[in-house]
């Protein structure tokens, strides 16, 4: 499988620590010490994840190698949803001049890119499909609550859209060596550690500390097993790309992995924890940093809990 | 593919039409010239989407013909859901001895069974399982309006659960022959004719007509075309299952397709519209019925628009 297109987009509208201070009542240099945001962008009236995500998508169009009309299948996923069952990945097709391919939503919280990316797989696997469309799009801020001091202020949206191929079409298209999925539904206080009631409280983190550790054990082993198994060592590494969470969680899983952290891609500084579009974002904003020949692992971790990685290489 | 287990839940609480006579103002007699619905099923205080799923599963994990350490994927659908971080797939596999094994929470609307189940098909086809299990809930009474005097009084609440293996395990195992589905992103009024904005105005179905047109259409087509394409013709169809979403399109369905209605099978009138787990628990309800050498169709269409079709025989 090969990444033939990647974009993204994120909303204009900037909220700073200095915004909380004074909802929340902490300060903006504690917020950032904890977290390494800085600031994150808020979707405007009107937009949603919808929108968010047909703006990443139209994106994505302009740098695809071949015609549109011939993508196969689209895999959207959300956990912030405008609509249920006029879905996502529906409202994505309806902007695109594509037949009747298959169209299905996800949600595995955080780590949906991983879980989307791996059902593509399954469709290039059967033969049913030999191009695709991950969209992945959150509109936290829609769900989240300004004035809980745990996690209101993690928050932010955006989108990213990535065209897959089965064969490869270009000599710059990024090739998927290998990709794992798990759900740990049976681990910590899995669901308990985040939830998002759409119709209830939205998102909520009350076991904070049970994230924190899961996901940096978690995305820490996984990347280190998604190497070895492919023959690779963290050495051959060049980049992690990991879930824009927390930037003390990026920095524990690079500690962990001893990779300096110059190799960790980050753009949580400025967007905050975009949901599942955070890898996915942060992929679209590196990808002409990354060299021919360079290995790079997305690793993911989110409610569920779920997780999944992959190895990339240019 | 083949089925080796499947089995259904739906609540206790029986809502009759003469509930709504008093909140709509329609008639009993009414509601049912139009929609074949007599009562339908409601979840009580403490469930939901979740609840209900994990009452199918364990019923049908009573049935398996291999250990349930050995599942090895799980892909779960809902468009009413309880949690969209801590998903249902999550909420199902937290109640079962299962390794970490891919796990995803999905919706096509209406058509999410047969996504599902194609997803499942796509990890067959890699390897990445053997074994799955496919779970189907909805909690719509949840989101239901029940002033709405065009889509109020049509919705139930339950659940399916599905176990698929790659092999056949025993001699009663349905085959799955071949399965279909497509998007109808850009068909039609699509994305109005059935929303569900969870944290808005809830489930609507503004766009009946445009509904009931394309529903009629695609479930007629489709479960010709799968057959055709199975070398299959409708003479050799014994049992047609589709979406349990109105009786007339059930009937206009088997008229266009010259079934008799006897080999249309329904549960609408006794639990309406309970979403994508409606072809389910149908499936589930009626298997006893199957003979051995028969074939069966399941179809389905939902919002989105979206659509799917499978081909099965015992």
């Amino acid at each position: 499988m090969f990444i033939n297109a990647i974009a993204h987009y994120y909303p204009e509208q900037v909220i700073t620590n200095a915004y909380f201070q004074n909802i929340n009542g902490l300060t903006e240099e504690w917020m950032e010490s904890r977290t390494g945001i800085k600031e994150r962008r808020k979707a405007g009236p009107g937009e949603n994840t919808q929108t968010m995500a047909n703006d990443a998508v139209r994106l994505a169009m302009q740098k695809i190698s071949f015609p549109i009309e011939e993508l196969g299948l689209i895999v959207a996923a959300t956990y912030s949803p405008h609509d249920t069952v006029a879905t996502l990945g529906h409202a994505v097709q309806h902007e695109l001049p594509v037949g009747e391919v298959p169209v299905v939503t996800i949600s595995s919280a955080c780590s949906s890119l991983l879980n989307a990316i791996e059902i593509v797989q399954g469709y290039f696997a059967m033969g049913k499909a030999k191009t695709a469309l991950v969209v992945v799009s959150d509109h936290n801020t829609r769900f989240a609550n300004e004035e809980d001091t745990k996690a209101g202020h993690l928050w932010g949206d955006g989108a990213a859209a990535m065209v897959i191929t089965r064969e490869k079409l270009r000599d710059e298209d990024f090739e998927i060596l290998d990709i794992l999925t798990g759900g740990a539904g049976r681990v910590g206080k899995n669901l308990e550690g985040v939830k998002l009631i759409p119709d209830g409280p939205g998102i909520v983190m009350p076991n904070g500390r049970d994230v924190f550790i899961h996901a940096t054990q978690y995305m820490s082993r996984i990347s280190q097993d998604i190497l070895l198994r492919n023959g690779k060592h963290l050495d051959d590494l060049n980049w992690l790309i990991p879930h824009q969470a927390n930037f003390r969680i990026s920095k524990k899983v690079a500690a962990d992995l001893k990779l300096p952290l110059e190799k960790v891609v980050s753009n949580i500084q400025y967007l905050g924890n975009t949901g599942c579009a955070g890898c996915g974002i942060a992929l679209s904003e590196h990808q002409d940093n990354i060299k021919p020949g360079e290995l790079a692992v997305l690793c993911v971790f989110g409610g569920g809990y779920s997780y999944g990685a992959a190895l990339l290489q240019r």
